[in-house]
């Protein structure tokens, strides 16, 4: 548990929680700042602050749980559709530095639709950056 | 491989795409209608529509390359943080019936923040969502 982080208070039980599901490796609750209805959050319980600071073996624990926690929610719901969110940095809009994936219920009758905008490409741009990017 | 799908045909090297990363599970690459600069998406080559209908397995092994794709291409574009997004659903945004995993790099100094409205939550209605959702 590190000492300053809200999420790691959650697991803790000393914030409370509208909570969904809690097993041994996560917990999930709604989020009290929903998206949409039913947005909930998928987190470790053990901290970490993104993605690239989770152990692999954790990740792949955790990211079974969200699976199975969308499954639910879209069947129980029920909703048409969802997003997986996950953010990295302030400037991904991660307000919370513990690992959490948001589950985003989506409706077709109401904004419904992509979440971010598209451009259309440069192909030779796309071409140097994928050159410069291959690993 | 799946038929009539344009993710298939792309990791049977039938369409051309601008390649990142692949090993024996995944492909990487550029998507070609970009979010931000960087914008690339990961998917397994064993097709299956969404998350839902992913095995946990495959959804494991997918995750870690998510991560290691997405490590790679924060440290050498360099951005300041990235979001990963995982769409379900027409209703969603998903616009090929692939599983995909888009990593959509982001920067302090333009278009940073969070990707969707936050509203504030209904206590009330919050409580009782999380109970009927409860598993």
């Amino acid at each position: 548990m590190k000492n300053d982080c809200v999420f790691c208070a959650i697991v803790a039980g000393e914030i409370p929680s509208f909570k969904v599901y809690e097993d041994d490796c996560v917990l999930a609750y709604l989020d009290i700042n929903p998206f949409t209805k039913g947005h909930a959050l998928v987190i470790p319980k053990v901290h970490s602050a993104g993605l690239l600071d989770t152990p692999a073996e954790t990740l792949k624990e955790v990211v079974v749980r969200v699976q199975k926690v969308a499954a639910h929610i879209k069947a129980t719901l029920p909703c048409d559709g969802f997003n997986i969110l996950q953010n990295n940095g302030a400037a991904a809009g991660q307000t919370v530095s513990h690992l959490h994936f948001h589950i985003v219920p989506r409706f077709a009758d109401a904004e419904g639709g992509a979440v971010f905008t598209p451009h259309t490409g440069d192909m030779e741009a796309l071409k140097a950056l994928a050159e410069r990017l291959r690993f």
